[in-house]
């Protein structure tokens, strides 16, 4: 797929590592409707601080994404690289400064080289090509064992609306904000109000929702251009079907994604849905599912495929979230392996045994306490999460 | 040591596996004064819900502890074996039922078999001994690779007061209360008011500071017996120097047995001290502390040796804790690696690496933000740790 008036380039700048595409770049013919979501965490990376401040117009023509070095806890050196660099995007591009995004993954505390950068900044315009999105989602990847992209094209108000979605990320993954880079791009028309609506719910039904560690990163962000080569009737409004079509499709895209990443975790060998229903409130939902989610003798159990049900029993009751403890069912997909608060013992256990042996399965709490429902996607946690994780800077 | 009035056995009755030491007994010969803490989960394994209530008149006089299964989540028939097993045992003993205090650990979600409980309990009475201390130690252990005991005597009132300690607990461990099992028995003569105060204090500052995966039990509690033998002069007021003597010895038998727990970790290598200095208040630095001892990807970086302060800082700002990023002082040890936000670089880093190669060392963290100072006590995360969560059911 190519969407008209976007392309896309990628080096091996020898960031961190040589010959590995490292330095990206995505590229709007024109400055497209934009709109972000950035990390939450208080130590904010110097690219993200700058991206906040820039974004504010909802405008933007460029992403210029490195991995191998995140630029974060590097002070004012750090901005001042940030602000180096993005002159030399835009310089390159004949774009103004504030047009430029920037985002940085990888280590935490190195400064980045600017001079790479800019000795690298003529061939990664100079190859820019419709053709060329993959060759970004590749740059951007760190511990990620597989690149992610999503392609969708949706009908709104009769016109083919084209999206084209990128997302890296599998450790240092926790929800509270998109925690990894995504960047979407498409040819809807769209005004900054409802882009920026559309994106902070699904990135609250999406991205939000998944956990790999617990951890929540400095960089992170989920960045959304539009540039209306669709010619669809302006999305302008809420109230309209096609805000719906535009937000579903958004959405999905997202929730794809953030599949990926949860596919990718680091040294994941299942994809996880932890499912509580029948709380009191969504918010209780979600707070039990993320504790199970996050819960690292659940995870360990999961990687041993062991429905051992009593681990997530004991995250239920430490999450916080008042409940019944007999009342409580959980199944392991179909499989109830405790009814009313009592294990049914090693028959449904066995059976449990089976449906836990599966790459991606549900684990679904009812605490029949309410109609408050929510998931979390997450994975176990493996050998070589630990392997990784030893032995990532050396 | 002995103290005069107190014995212990132990019996291996096969609960889960053969010939392994795993049903215990403490013994005092008249009823000693009791006070106990446990668990904060919701979900409260049937022994603790017995216990809970027969301390409230602060009396105990036998103490059964069993490993190979937790009696939780077990409903109204684990509870039926909980007043089965201690009837056995109030019988066997000659005493009444509510002076037995009952403590499970293990599997959660196993039906205790009252019977093998029953069957036991005239060789487990018969071996009683004043110098069974270490074999009952034993019986608690669970993934626990060694035995945990202290031993002290202190002078307090001019009377030599004993103090004979035992602690179990490897996994699942998270403060929020003791996250183990704990009995520590003196010959003090101590009302109940104020051993129970001592109790509460020291508990908070030892077990509750220690955290090795983030999960509370099912199970957990803290008991101490005071049988008054030692003769000392009544402690029955928090204001004499007696009861701070005995204050202090309580919390550093805590301590001692805490970093026990913390050494051995399930697969840990190192055990590692997080301090939080210059935060606001307390409660503050604990927060934050907490929430770098718990991050995996601290852990794993302390397990690979690897002094990366990114994932401090990034763990420090999803602590919820505000702070000025750029006013933030960090050392390993006393090698300072961040100075007011920034990295000190390679030579610093590798100043670190040697810290960090040790099995014992300390974070420090400084905000200088006011004068709030706690300190958490923490293990690594292993390949070790997964492979053991991973097959311990199987």
């Amino acid at each position: 797929m190519i969407i008209k008036g976007f392309s896309f380039s990628a080096v091996a700048a020898g960031i961190k590592y040589a010959n590995r595409l490292d330095l990206g770049l995505i590229y709007a013919d024109f400055p497209a409707v934009a709109a972000g979501v950035f990390t939450t965490n208080q130590v904010k990376a110097a690219p993200v601080l700058l991206d906040i401040e820039r974004l504010k117009e909802g405008r933007c023509q460029a992403v210029l994404v490195n991995s191998g070095s995140a630029n974060a806890c590097t002070g004012e050196h750090g901005m001042q690289a940030a602000v180096e660099i993005s002159k030399a995007a835009a310089a390159a591009l004949d774009i103004p400064e504030e047009m430029v995004q920037l985002a940085s993954t990888g280590v935490i505390g190195s400064q980045l080289n600017v001079e790479v950068f800019q000795n690298h900044m003529i061939p990664l315009v100079d190859g820019l090509a419709a053709g060329n999105f993959e060759q970004v989602a590749k740059a951007i990847m760190t511990t990620d064992t597989v690149s992610k992209t999503v392609y969708r094209t949706e009908k709104i108000g009769g016109k083919d609306v084209r999206f084209m979605g990128m997302a890296k990320g599998s450790g240092m993954i926790m929800p509270n904000m998109a925690t990894m880079l995504s960047f979407v791009i498409t040819d809807a028309r769209i005004s900054f109000t409802e882009l920026n609506r559309s994106l902070k719910s699904s990135v609250e039904q999406t991205f939000n929702r998944i956990t790999i560690d617990g951890d929540t990163s400095t960089n992170d962000m989920v960045l959304v251009m539009a540039n209306g080569a669709a010619k669809n009737p302006w999305i302008d409004t809420p109230n309209y079907e096609e805000y719906q079509l535009f937000q579903n499709a958004l959405e999905s895209i997202f929730k794809e994604l953030a599949l990926k990443i949860v596919k990718d975790g680091e040294g994941a060998t299942k994809c996880i849905t932890i499912r509580v229903c029948g709380a009191r409130t969504d918010g209780e939902a979600e707070t039990m599912a993320r504790t199970v989610a996050n819960s690292n003798l659940v995870k360990t159990a999961f990687f041993g495929e062991d429905a051992n049900w009593g681990r997530i029993v004991a995250a239920m009751g430490r999450s916080g979230v008042k409940f019944n403890p007999d009342d409580v069912d959980i199944a392991f997909g179909d499989t109830v392996v405790v009814k009313s608060g009592r294990g049914l013992g090693e028959k449904a256990e066995s059976a449990a045994s089976k449906v836990i042996k599966e790459n991606s399965f549900a684990v679904c709490i009812d605490l029949k306490d309410g109609s408050g429902c929510e998931e979390i996607y997450t994975c176990d946690l493996s050998v070589d999460y630990v392997k990784i994780n030893a032995d990532y800077r050396t």
